[in-house]
């Protein structure tokens, strides 16, 4: 029986015949022509020609000039046409088509079929939360200041100090590449010294993502000389290498830490309504089927700006989305259901959104802070305290002001960037 | 003595500080934070710090509403900060930022330095021109009709009236995956005996770029397995993998045949005014960079429409540009010249084009053609013949009306879908 996986686009045409146009993508992406082909090889080609689902055309009010003329194409394509491997279908359902005018994949869908091949996060969130022993709050993450140009015994300041601020998770810099300054290994090893030193001080663990960079093929044998020197966490600049080295790393049952997503160059892709993907798929759906544990994406709070919506279906995506949508099917006797990928909407956060991220996200959410730790004018330490306080304070549904009037750090913190609400 | 790649950016925004974003732009994506460094650390720094190059300034004139504020902004990037690898580089000068508002980047250039680490096409046009033997015309490709949910004698015979009509290559449909109706190396040894049974008629040379399809890190044994099985040049959705995995393959000394690099997905990134990057860079100097011998891009002519300026652009990166820019240096002792790529404008061609392609793209281009030559009304060969004869016609300066009444498959080509001038 055939099986289909779905991708719906966004096209803007001021007269194009939308439905005209679907057919021609079902046709075109698929079996290349459909018409004129003898009845007798129709019945043999009907498995791989693609259907149009649906097309819903907006016409604007014709008084509004400003609003564009468009529609959502959904089509479904068969299976039975591409590999099990998600650069086949992105060239199948989002390649030449990319190409064609004003064009915007918004969707995509995963038969049980397809899905099958892949694993997802092998950690996920609730391996995440396994390893760090927290399951009652939401975690809380802090990213280096400088890192670029430092040597060895800055960086182990600056990390013991975010550590010792009581933060669950902490990132190397993207930019941060081999360099003989930092070399992955004995970066490796006297953060995670720091990592235990501070560990005493707190009786917390933590977990310290380095940056997995370099040639592609050797990406797998970097992050096991990673492991060997002691790493618990890797950083991957997921967008470019392609989601396909993340499903195989994230898959490979030698690689046993959790791989964290940068979206780093996803801003080529997603913003413009007229090209490029969806933030929920680009940042979503693919990073969480290609096995991605922890997704970092840019929040709608702060300096780098992504519209709430936008922002909240990434999070519908990684965490409770069911990924599986099977056409012409009932339910499957397959339960490739995958484990959730753990948010973190990232840039301008300060303890004073705490409250706010928790009420967009819940409690399964990590809160990520660069400047709004480093630059707490009581130092790196304070700033991370400052956070759990607002965390906590949150959590007890207290309000931030009351709660900071017994903690000096949070006070402190939200004399220095405010309360949003 | 440091070097650096040049990264130049439009950032639209209708009242920033250009110059202050600029500033922004090579502190933050380099050594993090500067005014307030000591001034011995600040020495020690220095190497690490990104240089604001220019910042040119573009107000609309106040009449014009609709005209944008914007900024073309070059920055400087020390080559001592990222390794010698595309996904660090792009990492570094468009990771973040490409998610900082309406920026788009629109050109990059590489340091001797940073160049020294890619060999670049290891045919390029003339390896290209070599294999086949032929160096005084345009080459003439044509692709597939329908393939998928083909049968190998159905491929074979489409093969066969693509050779026999006299053209110099054929490539697989991107959308061709391993499967088992048609599997790579029963592809390639029916489509290569066609090869050569159509060789013996025409006298010519063929190659036929088969799909490289499948798990990232299997494409190197891919490549490998199909090479074993008789192909003479591979076809690679490089944005589906990654420049990367381009540079690999194509540095493999294994792989020792031409690889054409397909612009699958490329329309998610370029056509936006706002974001992602300019066609130059992104099918231009980053196909040429990481080694690949022949690229498509959508063609200024058909259906799939490219702006004939940016199509140029194209062509002078792949073709002639010096993709070394080295800031701060005179003349560098290396030359790390590359070679160039093949350019193949693509989409809706037909032979009453082939003066136009032949004006904009000079006699290095290959002229590529599906619909163009399948759809003739005589048939396929006679489809092949036709370009063939449209480019002797317009190499002899001849105007195609006139070679056409003695060519009566020009005649009727022209006839179909008429001269384009």
């Amino acid at each position: 029986m055939n099986s289909y996986c779905l991708a719906t686009y966004r096209c803007y045409d001021e007269k194009a015949d939308f439905h005209k146009k679907a057919l021609g993508i079902a046709v075109g992406l698929t079996v290349g022509s459909w018409t004129e082909l003898p009845e007798a090889q129709k019945a043999q080609m009907e498995k791989h020609l693609g259907k149009v689902i649906s097309v819903e055309v907006h016409e604007p009010a014709s008084s509004d000039s400003a609003l564009e003329r468009y529609a959502d194409i959904q089509i479904a394509y068969p299976d039975v046409n591409y590999s099990r491997d998600i650069p086949a279908l992105l060239v199948t359902v989002f390649g030449k088509l990319s190409m064609d005018g004003k064009i915007k994949l918004i969707d995509l869908s995963f038969s049980s079929d397809f899905l099958s091949g892949f694993p997802g996060p092998k950690f996920g969130m609730k391996g995440v939360r396994d390893l760090l022993g927290v399951h009652d709050r939401p975690l809380l993450m802090s990213i280096f200041k400088s890192v670029v140009g430092y040597e060895l015994p800055a960086l182990r300041e600056q990390f013991y100090l975010q550590a010792a601020g009581g933060v669950d998770l902490i990132k190397d810099d993207e930019i941060l590449f081999e360099n003989p300054l930092t070399p992955l290994e004995k970066r490796i090893e006297v953060c995670m010294e720091a990592a235990a030193q501070a560990s005493k001080e707190t009786g917390q663990k933590l977990l310290y993502a380095v940056n997995l960079t370099g040639p592609t093929f050797q990406l797998a044998e970097q992050a096991k000389k990673a492991i060997r020197a002691g790493a618990n966490a890797l950083l991957f600049n997921v967008l470019a290498y392609g989601f396909d080295v993340l499903h195989a790393l994230s898959s490979d049952p030698e690689i046993t830490i959790p791989i964290m997503a940068h979206p780093a160059m996803a801003g080529a892709v997603y913003p413009s309504p007229h090209y490029g993907m969806s933030a929920s798929v680009l940042l979503g759906k693919l990073m969480r089927l290609a096995g991605a544990d922890i997704v970092l994406f840019p929040s709608p709070y702060g300096s780098v700006v992504m519209p709430r919506e936008e922002n909240l279906a990434i999070k519908h995506a990684l965490l409770t989305e069911d990924l599986r949508k099977d056409y012409l099917y009932g339910e499957s006797s397959i339960e490739p259901r995958l484990a959730a990928s753990f948010p973190v909407p990232s840039a301008g956060i300060h303890p004073g959104l705490v409250p706010l991220i928790l009420r967009d996200f819940g409690g399964d959410v990590i809160v990520n802070a660069g400047g709004g730790i480093h630059g707490h004018p009581m130092g790196t330490i304070a700033g991370g305290q400052a956070f759990r306080q607002a965390i906590d304070a949150t959590l007890k549904d207290q309000s931030l002001r009351d709660y900071a009037s017994t903690h000096p750090e949070l006070q402190k913190a939200i004399d220095t960037w405010g309360i949003k609400e």
